[in-house]
């Protein structure tokens, strides 16, 4: 059975099948995962990745388990007008509310999350999730 | 006669109310309390309530007693183009202009708040004011 | 068996013990617990107590988890010239360097801890104490 | 001929050796990597290592290239009475004052720092020269 431990024993797995999405679209990428209390696992900044963006792929991981969300649909919740407008501005400007943020899971319980930043929200999203999946196989 | 130490005593029955309204609704929340000077007083985080929203609920309540006023009203105000657009990147990113915060008052005397935080405006908006009618009630 | 789970449910009682340890001695107290990721799990701030040891309790059980160790080990550790000097000024201020902080303990898996702030250090530590084994007993 | 590029690519060697000793002396430890401009280029946390110790890391790495200087050495200079007592106050605390970062250099050149937290100023000290030769031999 797998356990958080085992989150931190996989931390690699799931950022090299970011890096091996991120190179199949031809975009570099920072990928970050955080475990079940939010708190920095692993992390990679791939050759030529935005530098601003580092910060931005741990804000998306801490996000996606924070709220237990993928940041892509905390997105929504976010713009004006909406329930959570102006959520952006709490937790010491940790929370991220765009693509690219993905709750890892055991069953039904989120044990860690991936974040992805470098490209689109498109672009990041792809790579979240199919980091999120090297997981779920693993 | 009621005084801000009665508050103190009080906090918990405040807490406690949100929390059996949080029950009641099925959606577990973070509560906060803070007293006239806007400092925390009490908090509780149910099981399974979001970790982001620790932060929130704290910061809903301290901004209810800095304004004065419901974060649910002050949502309208901070919109793009209203007149206090811009107020949530202030006061270190405390002040939240989202629904779930509100005004503990003695008469027409704030002396005090209480904020909630981790599940929709409406669910976060009756969890509050649940709470804040056990004080005027107790 | 107990789970993290249960320091959520119990985390009311481990608050109770410490206020009934601080109204022993006769000094109101900030009294923090947080789970094994390092977040607020429940809160109190007895009345009369500082309002600026708010933020030190909740430093204090922060700090006690990052470090798995009593903050009045971490004190020794801290000073000028000795092995963490400066470590004060990590993670963002949140970590405290003087007695009051202790981890909860299940077997020897830190699950959680307390920070109690609002008096000596002595005081401090031997409410956290009293805190601490309310849970060890419950 | 090894550019800033080379860094990236090898990044991961450093974590691994670092890791190495870290197994080999039995303590785990947080590790990072950060690139001529001081900006994180890899990270890994070890089960069981300190969560506190995250920010750390990636501080003494930062630190390292910010003062092309072991953290270690800046230590003597930083404790009260000494030239540069106060300087962890500066940029914003990320400057950690303890044992555990070493530049990275090629020839006189510093083109990188690793940081390693975890263990006692002598436990961080080796694992982060242990993880800094691995560059230097690869």
């Amino acid at each position: 059975m797998r356990t958080t431990q085992t989150l931190d024993l996989n931390a690699r797995t799931i950022i090299d099948a970011g890096i091996a999405e991120a190179e199949r679209i031809g975009n570099p990428m920072n990928i970050a995962v955080v475990d079940a209390g939010g708190c920095l696992l692993a992390f990679a900044r791939m050759d030529d990745a935005w530098r601003g963006s580092v910060d931005i792929a741990i804000g998306k991981a801490w996000t996606a388990r924070a709220f237990d969300v993928e940041t892509k649909a905390l997105a929504k919740l976010a713009q004006p007008g909406a329930d959570f407008y102006g959520i952006h501005a709490s937790n010491d400007g940790k929370v991220m509310i765009f693509a690219g943020g993905v709750p890892i899971k055991e069953g039904e319980t989120v044990i860690g999350a991936v974040g992805v930043s470098g490209g689109t929200g498109k672009q990041d999203q792809g790579v979240a999730e199919a980091a999120a999946q090297a997981f779920a196989r693993g």
